[in-house]
Formats: structure tokens, C-alpha cells, sequence
């Protein structure tokens, strides 16, 4: 089958590779993938990986170790994990201590005809959401997970930082609870799809200081951190939503003072992100910029890596 | 009257400047005052402070805008508040946009035979607390904000870093939940005040990572912090309690990965310690290292920046 292969110098390429075959696990035909930057940090060698990439798809059942899933149309959670660690038996299954994850860590991604997943991981779509929507559901179930780790008041200011492939997800999603949202976004059309819904913005040289409730840091960046810093209010809560390169320097002493309470968000449950695209109340097919063929992996990768570029969906051929 | 200064150049030096007088603010003879690192730090040049120096204490009222106070014995707050701020109106008083802080932020401390505080801020102290135990409440009402940050559950495995002044009051404090509490003290008198309580301690060499539900950092070191980080499972708190000099490398793709909260914890209610105080569950009095004059402040600053040597106290004359 053909696959997106990543090696061990951190080039991309097509290949032809046998299809997976995993003994207790669903075998499934990839119809769409997305790209997130995840996958770019991957290729620009944050972490090391080879193999196949990519861990957002929509596919079909084509084979199960239990046959009602065969046809099935699903989504699968990316994290492959061992039900006996301490993490899997105290309810943290994404922080399994033996977890393989989907395209990330020693485990084959879905830029490919064909993956494999556990049947616990897999998520059947309603018939009513789409294919372009059903593809968004790993990263809006992690823009949720953010709602699961903290409470935001509907009475809340709440700033976002950042409103890139994530950022517009975790901008719909807050925006549902009723607070009191701004945006910064750099780039226009990552500004006119949130004035589209509603969304206010707010300029970076006009942000009050010390100010908001919540912020959420979804740039990535050092300059997008240190501004999440200087936003938030004394007794406020920082939300990390990217992962950065290196290092950052923190001024720990402050963050005592302020009693600011900083926390990491990672991946969330698939159940409400499906609830939500099947009420309609999300629509992240506003997103899609362009759609590629897995033969054209190398040309959407750096489609995908252009400032500004949201997401780019990738399809069998 | 007598009072310990320190100037611009970070010189410490012993007084004889007017008592204050603040319309509208209660007048206080010192009875005892504590050394704090705060204390050190503002020496040592961390923060821009010139005045009189200190903030922990117990006195007796002289003076009162209202008589009942006068001829009580009182501990007080150290946060001096507006109460029209947002913070203030938010119920977060001690975040006070115009707050002046005892000893500290504008306000001329407690290292002198007279200080001032408004009413709002004083606490009477029960007859059956001594004076060596009342003068703890404010640190003991820093150890106690832990508790009102985040929940401590009495299985949670529970790791102290630094056992110094303020880690024996948070080791004192944590052990009474029940939790599994191990601490990591450096000096064998910090050790056998935590073993004389039946607290117990663990090798910095023989902590296993990724293991501990709640990691509370109390050395203020890079060293501290770096272990702390070690130490915290995904998903796990980690509260910083001690301020650091200048800024940390922090490796926050790590935080965002394992899904830390990381929490800066400063100042608390001086209630609940009172009461702890009065039941005897807590004994801050083992602490007492050394009680000098206020006319030996420079040795007794001496003394308390010893590495290892826990409270030192002062006394007017």
C-alpha cells in the first residue's frame, strides 16, 4: 500500500510498504487523514519517529476481531494503551505508561491506505456528520479537553492566544460555554473565519494586562507564552494547548507570587467531540484548505507548513 | 524607637527612628517577630525594598480607632488592602492592585518596638497559644494556602522538596490529611524534627519518578524544581512555595505532554492556622533555633542565613 514514510533523517516520502496486519486489531481503510502540527514537528525532528505519520483520519472497518464493527464508519483515539499500568487503572488511559500512539510513538500513523487500531480506540461517526468533519475529531476532542480540566465560567474573560489549526477549534469550543472571548490571530483569514462566528478579536499591542481569568497559549512560541504571561490575572489559569522547541525561560518566582496556576493539555475524549459535530454546534469543515492525494504527501506537507495555512486534508490515490 | 533598617545599598543596620503613627490603623508593640527568607531574600537584593524589615509576628494593641482592641494580644496579616480593586471585590484581597505588604511592599514591618496594621488585617490570639507559637501563624497560614488551592486527598502520594523554615510547617500541615507524605530533607536537624514526628523522609537519590500525585517545591532552587519535575506523575500538581532567583529553563512541551499543573502558592488565611495552633496539631515552636534583641539583628540575619538553621526569632530591647 502506499504510505507517508517518515526516516530516520527526518524525510518525508511515499513508499510503497506491505498493509498492517495486528492479531486483535480493527484493520482499517483510511478516507481522509489531517495534518497537524504535530506531524510538522515531527519532520522538523522534535521528536524522534520513523515510520508512517499521521494520527487524525476518518476510515472504514474493513476486518475486527469482533465483526459488527466490520462497515463501520469510525474515528479512532490515538492512544493504543495497555489496561494494567497504574495510569490505565487509575482512569488516565492517555497517560498509559506503555502506550504506543497513533503516527507518534512506535506505532504506524494513517497517512496510508491502511491502519490499525484496537477496537477500544475506535469511535463509530453518526451518519449525519461528514467525512471533512468526522477528520477534525482528535484535535477538537483535544480542544475540549480543556473544559475538562478546568472549569470556565460563562461569567469568565477568557483570552486565546493563537488561532491556527487548534486554536480555531479551541475558539468555537470556548465560545459555546458563553465567556467572555477574545482572540488574538495573526493571520487574516485566521481572523475572518472567527469574525465569521461571532468571535471577537483583540489586538496584540491592546491587551490588558493582569487581566484575564483564563488565557490559552496556543502558539507554541516563546513571544506567545511570555504574552499569555503578562495577560493573566493574579490567581488565574494558564492553559499550554502546543508544545514548544526547547527550553523556555519562566520567571517561577512570579508565578508564585500571583498564584498563577499553569497547566498542560493534551489529548481529550472522542464522545463529546462527535456530540458536537453531530449537533452541528462545532463546524470545523471551515478549516479545510486544501485536499491532497497521499502521492502528493510531500507537496501538502509543505502546503501545511506555510504560515498562516489551516488545515490540509490528505485522501488515498 | 529601635528598628531593623535596610537601605538602598542592602545594608542592614539597627535604628533609632520615630514610632509610626497611622491615622485610622491599629498601633502594636512587638511582643516576638520571626526572620523568614523573605527576610534573607530582601538582603540579599531579590526584590527593591528599603524600610523597616519583617513581617512575621505577635503583639499586644496600644492604640485602636476602635477601644476593644487595645490591651489584645494579635498575629496579623501581612497584605495592607484597598477593598475597592477588582481583586479585592473578586474575593482575592490578598492580590490587591494597590496592596502594601508588611515589611515587604511600601509598608514599614515588624523588626521594631512599634508597627501598624488597619483592623481589618488583625487576629486576636487565644490565651492558650504562647507567644513562640502565635509568631508562626502567618508562615503557618502560608503552609495552609496548599490546602485551599487544591484538594489533598488522604491517599494521594504526597512528596515535600526542602524542609527548612517553611517546608517543616507544610511537612506539619500535609501529614495531618492522612496523605502519603515523604519529604526530602537536607540537614540531619531538619530530619529529625520530621522523624520526631513520625513524618517520614526519602533520599534524594532513591525518589522514583513519575510517581507522586501532589510534588509541593519548597527549596526555591533550580535543583528543587528540576527534581519536583522529575518527580510529579502525568496529570499530577505541583506547587511551587518558595520564590526562585531570576528565571528557570523550563522544558514546557514536557508540562503540556504529561498534563502538569503547576501552581505558585503564597499567602494564607490566618484563621484556619490559628485554630491549628490551639488544637496543638501543629507544633511550629520546634523550630526555634535561636531568640535574640533587636539591637543584634545583624547577628541574629547572620544566624538565620546559616544553611540548615531553622527560626530564628527577635524580641524588642
Amino acid at each position: 500500500m502506499q504510505a507517508v514514510w517518515l526516516d530516520l533523517r527526518q524525510q518525508i516520502s511515499v513508499r510503497d510498504i506491505p498493509a498492517p496486519r495486528k492479531p486483535g486489531e480493527a484493520l482499517i481503510r483510511i478516507r481522509k487523514a489531517g495534518i497537524c502540527s504535530t506531524d510538522l514537528e515531527l519532520v522538523r525532528g522534535y521528536y524522534p519517529y520513523t515510520g508512517v505519520l499521521g494520527h487524525e483520519f476518518v476510515g472504514e472497518v474493513m476486518d475486527a476481531p469482533d465483526a459488527s464493527w466490520v462497515g463501520q464508519r469510525v474515528v479512532g483515539e490515538i492512544n493504543a494503551v495497555c489496561g494494567k499500568c497504574e495510569a490505565c487503572l487509575s482512569g488516565r488511559p492517555t497517560h498509559c505508561e506503555n502506550r504506543t500512539v497513533l503516527g507518534i510513538v512506535n506505532r504506524d500513523g494513517v497517512f496510508a491506505e491502511y491502519t490499525t487500531l484496537p477496537l477500544a480506540n475506535l469511535h463509530r461517526v453518526p451518519d449525519s456528520v461528514p467525512d471533512e468533519a468526522a477528520v477534525f475529531t482528535e484535535p477538537l476532542a483535544a480542544a475540549l479537553e480543556i473544559q475538562t480540566q478546568i472549569q470556565i465560567k460563562p461569567s469568565d474573560r477568557v483570552l486565546l492566544i493563537g488561532a491556527g489549526r487548534l486554536g480555531q477549534l479551541i475558539a468555537q469550543t470556548l465560545a459555546l460555554t458563553g465567556c467572555d472571548l477574545r482572540v488574538v490571530a495573526r493571520h487574516a483569514s485566521q481572523q475572518n473565519l472567527l469574525t465569521a462566528r461571532g468571535i471577537r478579536l483583540i489586538a496584540e499591542d491592546e491587551l490588558p494586562r493582569r487581566r484575564w481569568d483564563v488565557v490559552v497559549e496556543a502558539t507554541g512560541s516563546p513571544l506567545g507564552f511570555e504574552l499569555a504571561r503578562q495577560a493573566i490575572r493574579p490567581r488565574g489559569r494558564l492553559v499550554l494547548k502546543s508544545t514548544y522547541k526547547g527550553d523556555i525561560q519562566v520567571n517561577l518566582s512570579s508565578i508564585v507570587v500571583d498564584e498563577i496556576t499553569l497547566l498542560g493539555s493534551r489529548c481529550g475524549a472522542f464522545a463529546p467531540a462527535l456530540r458536537l459535530l453531530e449537533s452541528r454546534a462545532v463546524d470545523p469543515t471551515v478549516l479545510i484548505a486544501e485536499q491532497f492525494r497521499f502521492g502528493e504527501a510531500v507537496k501538502a506537507f509543505e502546503q501545511a507548513a506555510q504560515p498562516g495555512t489551516l488545515k490540509v486534508l490528505l485522501e488515498p490515490g
